[in-house]
């Protein structure tokens, strides 16, 4: 079977609701994925929600810190919400930090329909970007329990893709991801509907 | 035109999603009402969800009190949840007291296909009722701002619709609510697609 044009291919169709896990440190490209990937899959047709870790934080998780147990906390009612959108055929992105294994692995099993995507960069190069000017004031430390700095970042075990910001470029990731949910079943092309 | 008979009428269908938003006091019938909808609903062929006062607290608000603050807290997280579902096309009913009329404008606001369903029993009557037990508590000093008790409600003041629960019976509430939402355009005729 030949693999189809998948980024600008308009065959593809949604098989169900889905939610994409963006997990990865601070700067790593989290978030302009879920731009690129949420464009490309309304371009498909589909309903898709992207849910920011700071929007997040704003509209269900304002007054916790960054304890664990509070990231663990926000982390479940990101992945509650997660779920409640994935059980009605929405395509979900979650763009959080989402440092720990084990919370990570609890919405997975919540969710059913979840695809864990590890968007990848080295500390240093996240260092380089700063895009928030938030690793200088990290570094200088201005801001405690900071992920890769002060507080741990646990790497996933087995996710489902990994996207590595550093050699890669925005549009190739993009279609890597697509790829991967026509692979695993959650999207299909138009003709096997 | 005639009216269908609408509770049992298949050529329903959903024009796209809406929040109907229950509020009353502790008893008044929000949650029994929201069952009925929502099968009603169901047996329609459409996406449901139920954001049940007490779900929503355990889920999104663990931790929070019952101070005026608080409570609008609460509800502006259920009102955020409702929006992302109403927007994807889901039929979403939510059954949690929300005493404050404010609040409940700016969530009809944020909403836009929101529809206030006034769920009315007298506090005499829930406390005759008392299904839970709380008000038995709350009347012994047990419970602290319990609404009706120790704490104001705030009815509606122009509600799209009034259920009042010492008056009527379940499956004449439930088809009075499928009656409205077609009257208000968000379900309509299959005949008028």
């Amino acid at each position: 079977m030949t693999q189809p044009d998948l980024v600008t291919d308009r065959r593809i169709a949604q098989a169900h609701g889905f939610t994409l896990w963006f997990t990865g440190l601070s700067g790593a490209g989290k978030s302009t994925l879920a731009a690129a990937v949420s464009a490309e899959l309304r371009g498909l047709g589909m309903a898709v929600e992207v849910l920011d870790g700071d929007e997040i934080r704003q509209n269900l998780s304002k007054g916790l810190g960054f304890s664990r147990e509070d990231r663990d906390i926000n982390i479940r009612r990101i992945g509650y919400v997660a779920k409640l959108l994935t059980r009605n055929g929405v395509a979900v992105i979650t763009a959080a930090i989402s440092p720990y294994r084990a919370i990570r692995d609890e919405v997975r099993e919540s969710i059913g329909a979840f695809i864990e995507v590890y968007v990848k960069a080295s500390l240093d190069e996240c260092i380089r970007r700063d895009t928030k000017g938030l690793y200088r004031r990290a570094l200088a430390g201005e801001i405690p329990q900071f992920t890769g700095v002060s507080d741990p970042y646990e790497e996933p075990v087995c996710p489902e893709l990994v996207i590595d910001t550093e050699r890669e470029e925005v549009p190739d990731s993009t279609a890597r991801v697509i790829d991967r949910l026509v692979e695993l079943g959650h999207l299909r092309s138009a003709s096997d509907a």
